[in-house]
């Protein structure tokens, strides 16, 4: 088991390396959320691309050294480049993480997001309600664990407290703050830093609670500048930007 | 007829239930807007969604308290996409918003708005140009409460001042800032905003009233510290995030 | 050739005759970079128009005064919209500025850009990557200044250091800040500042020499005030909204 400092360290050491190696991220994510989570994955000093078009996305994906799959829009070429992206991921042995925004609201999509949970994604970060979905509404206590155990996964489910999970291993996480719920993308965008973190460190489970760490830390940063959700959305990107190993010792709270 | 005070009073009222019901505003609008457009609802406790998948949109709006239809991208899926979310909000009853965003300057667009007129919107938020282009031409005096009238809807007509009409009742409102008029989608996000406040308020005049002071107050307390339209645009949504009765009481300027 | 402080003093006049004419400028690009490009057109008083639908793009393209085309989504669509939009600005004689987002990654994008330089853009606007990709690999010593010439364009080619040449004239600008490779979209919005100079300065290698040096010189203004990239993209939206003749003249960095 990972002791809680040992997490705000990886998180440290994945921000170093994420600035050293400027690894690759390939996005299909939704038309609202594509400049945010740019700006927040080029703020850690990955290079992210965004094409969602059928005919280009293997060709970028190839390229890239992760790539997320965000649920957030939903149409037949959509779902067809997500096909086309999570082969050309698997043909170069390539992590994904899968965001299934807004499965709740929308059986179909739901269902999609059921089948691309058997393709392996080593991360899923979702909230409470898309879990419900995800997991055919199983309400119970633990189902987050539950579930990484069933799919072989890692699941990040973030909210209030932010929970990191492959099943055996947890990460309970009370970094963050209330005004990032009032900014639009916020969650895809952690999804990005997700799958970056998954670039410099292998261990999914710790990539993932690093990711979520450092969001939550570089959240209360920018909280205490902000005057509201406006100036936050900024000031979040520049807390990250600039987070430094001795914030996120002294301010992660990881149990 | 409401004296001014009524609608400070209305508007703040309109915030204060917004922020204890969190009502569902659906989307349809275009790609340069969506993510302002998210930010704004967020800003006053209000939950967007955005997807335009015809597959999907009749879903979503049935889960939602009211329909915004924005015209500022078209094509024939986009179409398609409006005419079953229209569908969906009449058959829960549910009051939506039309945005003929840029009908002035693309004559098909303009057919397809006046089309939808006659589809009952609660609100028609537009310019001056765009109004010229819905009602065919009319230039004379007063168009805005005469298009009113005859189609049964209210006209929230916006520029340097602000004109709310029913076609009997009006309120002009000379708040805002000439900033708001230098950060795109500001007009398309103003329009979610008076959807917003039909979720809320049924008297549509009063709410669409009501939604164009706040965001007209908001703008001058964000001018205050703005050194351009790039801080601008955030401070906006600060502003309205923290908008109180007393600053309404004492900044709104309506005739 | 032209003096520095030429130069300086054409990017003040650009901003003075863009602030008094509104020039509309249609912008084909990414769903990305759509909302920050607008706004930068927006602070330099320009008027942007973004609809991408082959239905729509000829009327928009017709009342526009210059088009930008960016490749930065690339899709079947899309093709055609530019097509389209090509065909209505030569019919209108209006200079155009094309921006081969990203083609150094995809082979197809690379060989449709190879394609539109021989549609005579007035302006391409690159990167070294790009640049390398667009002239078919050729790595060699001033390979901007002969395609230029080869093509009859003009070559604004920007990175750490910017230089603009159109074969024979070369301006060698060095302005601007790192933070500036942090934000998504700004070599896009960029493009379009580039597209919004030609409205006013029919020179193609001034317009674009100008157009660069203001963008620099404002994001060494917004560097000074930035926490980092994400007030920066705002700050400096601002700045070119502010940007005097007396900064510009103080500031440029041109030879």
């Amino acid at each position: 088991m990972h002791a809680p400092v040992e997490i705000a360290e990886s998180a440290a050491n994945m921000l170093a390396r994420l600035r050293a190696r400027a690894p690759r991220v390939h996005c299909i994510t939704n038309t609202v959320a594509q400049q945010y989570t740019a700006n927040m994955l080029l703020a850690v000093g990955a290079v992210p691309s965004m094409t969602i078009s059928p005919e280009e996305v293997a060709s970028f994906v190839a390229d890239a050294d992760a790539l997320l799959v965000n649920l957030g829009t939903f149409d037949a070429e959509r779902r067809a480049a997500i096909d086309v992206a999570i082969r050309a991921a698997k043909a170069a042995r390539m992590p994904w993480v899968l965001d299934p925004a807004f499965i709740d609201r929308a059986p179909a999509r739901a269902e999609f997001a059921r089948q691309l949970v058997g393709r392996a994604p080593a991360v899923v970060r979702l909230n409470t309600a898309e879990l419900a979905a995800l997991s055919g509404g199983d309400p119970a206590g633990d189902a987050a664990a539950r579930f990484a155990k069933t799919h072989g996964t890692v699941v990040a489910l973030t909210g209030g407290v932010d929970r990191v999970t492959d099943g055996v291993r947890r990460a309970v996480i009370a970094n963050g703050d209330p005004l990032m719920a009032a900014v639009t993308a916020m969650g895809c965008a952690g999804s990005a830093l997700v799958c970056a973190a998954l670039t410099v460190e292998p261990d999914a489970w710790l990539a993932a609670a690093a990711a979520v760490t450092a969001l939550g830390v570089a959240g209360e940063v920018a909280a205490e500048e902000a005057r509201g959700p406006g100036s936050f959305a900024g000031l979040i990107i520049d807390a990250l930007h600039g987070l430094d190993a001795a914030t996120l010792r002294a301010r992660s709270r990881v149990s």
